[in-house]
């Protein structure tokens, strides 16, 4: 699935992600309203306005993108409608041949850790019949339980050609409170990072391994570090946009290939209608703004390769 | 809900969890053949052989012990039908009135770890109505993400009088990668058990806090530091029975009081007809041997608070 994010990549020219995070205030009115008529204001119908959301969305831009990257606490909240929401947006958006990678950033040991690693990567064993839960194409996951929480995770995505982004450093501000700690002289996540690429070298793709890292956009300076330590991870940088981070501020995070990395924007895209530049097309008009919002991230970024 | 918690153990004089992470593979085969014989060997019958194994072993069990700990990631492999599971054993165990902690460990940044605090804590807004997505009473949660990830649990514990247990120092071998990680000379879980007790303090019930930790039966040494550390902090202490936790190795995780901590076992309850300590009740009888497992393991943890 590393070869297939590489190849999307590079057919789309567009290292971005479109993160399906589907805040109940970011879905214009019109598309609750339609939902609660069918679904009454239950889980049911929030469930439906985020799936219809979404898929107009997808409709909207997934010719022009690698990868989506769904939230699942944002569907989680809503129970288990939500959770059938954020399933059908998995099926739906590999129909259309974009990657997926599941935000979940499970983390747990031995037989949980493998039960996680199931539920979004692999089959299930049910009697006689092996079963497809969730089947997203990678899923994130949190280091802080060690080895027994991630090897889990590479025996699944080797038997089934799947990966993981694991957490080195997230692009929140408090994101330093653990993993900035000085451990020996350097912080912690230069540590998680070694970590990530012996992972990595375990189960390497054509190009890349199959476990990359999750870096903050946040963060240029660790970024270049981090690239650095791990030159065959896949680097999943949340923190575009809305977080504050900038194209320029992304060049290191790329290998000198253009590839290495991919940007996640929510908000900034799925959102993208409420923000003034985007105006113009309207709360009708969402998933255009989308459509235009990823057009212009993929150019900010691509400039900001080339300058570099 | 800790004021719930600490009264439940009072009334069962049983400082003890009983772990729900029910493998299909402790499910006997005449729970499973029933569940298939009406699904399928499908996601749907295995998460009705996982229900139907869950609701005898709480009628079994529920008048000996102060809550039940369900894992989700055990319901999670199964799909939505799964987590209907886990939403119905939850439910039940609730009208049992056991203290249900979910152990979800999830871990996020503001609005995300919003979302996962209301899925499984509180309330989530669908236009004029207020819904309840899944509605435990506590949540385990993961601290590598900072401050920014724990606020916002803190936030909705405090307006549903509910709880957290924040991972400090985890059961299992290779716990120590990260959080053994040295910090100024003393290592990185004991950095965090400061933070919980930090917490924990703007959030106290009557005698503990709603901010708990996870702290492994298998590092005894340990506990007794974290005790210290967070004297009004229940601790939640997986690791008991299967992982190797004895109850003499308990005794400093409590405090002068015999409170403080409660103690999980899973496998060595729910599975407990699987040992030949419990082989006369058989397949049949499996409810009745977690019964008396339940009834032992009481007894060797009440005794080693005795004998210190």
């Amino acid at each position: 699935m590393i070869n297939q994010l590489v190849a999307n990549i590079r057919k789309t020219k567009a290292p971005i992600v479109v993160g399906l995070d589907p805040m109940l205030d970011y879905v214009p009115k019109h598309v609750q309203d339609k939902a609660f008529q069918e679904f009454g204001e239950t889980l049911e119908g929030a469930a439906e306005a985020i799936w219809q959301f979404n898929k107009a969305i997808v409709d909207g831009t997934y010719d022009l993108i690698p990868a989506v990257k769904p939230q699942i606490a944002m569907y989680e909240q809503f129970g288990l409608p939500g959770l059938g929401a954020f399933k059908k947006t998995v099926d739906y958006c590999k129909e259309k041949g974009l990657v997926v990678i599941g935000d979940v950033k499970r983390g747990d040991i031995g037989s949980t850790s493998a039960a996680y690693a199931i539920a979004h990567l692999g089959h299930v064993q049910v009697g006689s019949k092996s079963c497809l839960p969730f089947g997203e194409d990678f899923a994130t996951v949190n280091p802080y339980l060690g080895s027994d929480g991630i090897n889990p995770f590479i025996k699944v995505c080797r038997e089934e050609k799947k990966g993981i982004f694991v957490l080195v450093k997230t692009s929140n501000p408090s994101s330093g409170e653990i993993q900035d700690q000085p451990v020996d002289g350097r912080p912690l996540y230069e540590l998680v990072g070694e970590k990530v690429a012996a992972w990595g070298d375990e189960l390497m793709g054509d190009e890349y391994s199959y476990v990359g890292a999750v870096v903050g956009a946040t963060y240029p300076e660790m970024g270049k570090v981090l690239r650095k330590i791990m030159p065959k991870a896949y680097i999943l940088v949340p923190g575009y946009g809305a977080q504050g981070g900038k194209g320029k501020d992304l060049a290191h995070f790329f290998n000198e290939d253009g590839l290495g990395a991919i940007v996640n924007s929510s908000r900034g895209i799925i959102a993208a209608y409420k923000q003034e530049k985007y105006g113009k097309y309207g709360e009708e008009g969402f998933a255009e703004a989308s459509r235009a919002a990823v057009e212009d991230m993929a150019a900010d970024i691509i400039e900001a390769l080339n300058l570099r």
